[in-house]
């Protein structure tokens, strides 16, 4: 991932560009390229609405052109509404993170217009490629730092990431656990006259069955089962 | 896209709420169910957060409780961090997109917690299922909005997809029922003295519903079950 940038064009909020620092680092991305900030920089309003993404408002690199601020990259993708006159390939979010990673190691920036229009046909003219997210056509203006948060998440759910945490999941039961308590059950519903008519009774243990196999229960799960219905058996 | 609904936790500030509504309708969501709101409701500042959703702020539905906010639902998935004690199965905003898509026309709720501290394991325990958006271990704590607009984002990617399903389920039953089940079961499971000690019935009773929530049963299977229960005490 620390060879992907984020690449705001004359972004107008403090506040989106913070909200846009902080989704970065929350997807594991760190470079952060500014190009002519409408209110100048530093800006506090980023730096407040950053929360603990402080450190890459605070080392963002401030660029006048978009032909500096990706100068020394291998690829850049423009992230834009679909437009009329397409002079570049048009692909989604998961193709652009796709290709990107086959890519690798290339230096990859991913660029975002400002919030009142986006990026024109010259700024798109610096990309690779044209990356638009598919939104409803009822209403297709996604808030700047939402934009990001989508790519990013794409980004982060192809680029494996070193350290992140594994889950360690509570062992489930043994089936011969579940077994155990569905004959329990049976002989249990037998006495209690439950099973009326005979030759129903096959089907409805199979209905019963379903329903406690498909719990993924753990054992201690099991055991909270039978408590119950030791209890309701009093 | 209509059976889906976002519901929000004790959200605390307004401005998240308008940029929930904003990214829902870029999304083609529409139904936003919120409960206890912090600072009350209306709130001016959800509204002019919203933009152009101002709709979608103004329809939303307040309730007092989840129990109340879900009782029409088929199926619940709750968006929270990954915890050390998991009762759910744990699945990735994906998963859920496909799960929620096989189950329609199924009605679809994705809870979400409070800023500050996400969903408890009270919370949780009314889900069937768990969504962790995956995020990386350098900064865990996602905004709500980008919460839900990556949930959304997958979801929007999924359902355009009409006419691909091809199986068709057993309409599970509303949560109501699950809920009704329960309380059924907590009354009788007071009059047997299962609850030895006072202090532990209401961690009891989470392990209990997080059992019976997980279940994505039918409407049949819950009679089947209450007809266990009744079986049971008798």
């Amino acid at each position: 991932m620390k060879n992907i940038s984020i690449i705001l064009v004359k972004p107008q909020m403090g506040e989106n560009i913070g909200a846009t620092a902080r989704v970065m680092k929350n997807f594991g991305i760190t470079d952060l390229r500014i190009i002519a900030p409408r209110d100048g920089w530093p800006n506090e309003r980023a730096t407040a609405m950053s929360a603990h993404a402080g450190d890459i408002v605070a080392k963002a690199k401030i660029f006048e052109t978009i032909a500096d601020a990706v100068a020394d990259m291998n690829m850049v993708f423009a992230t834009a509404a679909k437009s009329r006159d397409m002079e570049k390939p048009l692909i989604t979010p998961e193709q652009a993170a796709d290709i990107s990673f086959r890519q690798q190691p290339a230096k990859v920036g991913f660029m975002f217009g400002r919030e009142s229009s986006g990026l024109d046909n010259n700024d798109i003219s610096y990309a690779n490629y044209h990356v638009s997210i598919p939104v409803s056509a009822e209403y297709t203006s996604l808030n700047l730092a939402q934009a990001v948060c989508v790519m990013c998440y794409e980004m982060f759910k192809k680029y494996p990431e070193q350290g992140s945490r594994t889950e360690v999941l509570e062992p489930l039961s043994a089936r011969k656990d579940i077994h155990e308590m569905l004959s329990f059950m049976e002989r249990e519903l037998d006495n209690k006259g439950f099973f009326q008519v005979a030759e129903k009774k096959a089907g409805m243990m199979i209905n019963i069955r379903n329903i406690f196999t498909r719990g993924n229960y753990t054992e201690q799960e099991v055991r909270t089962l039978r408590g119950i219905f030791n209890a309701m058996l009093k």
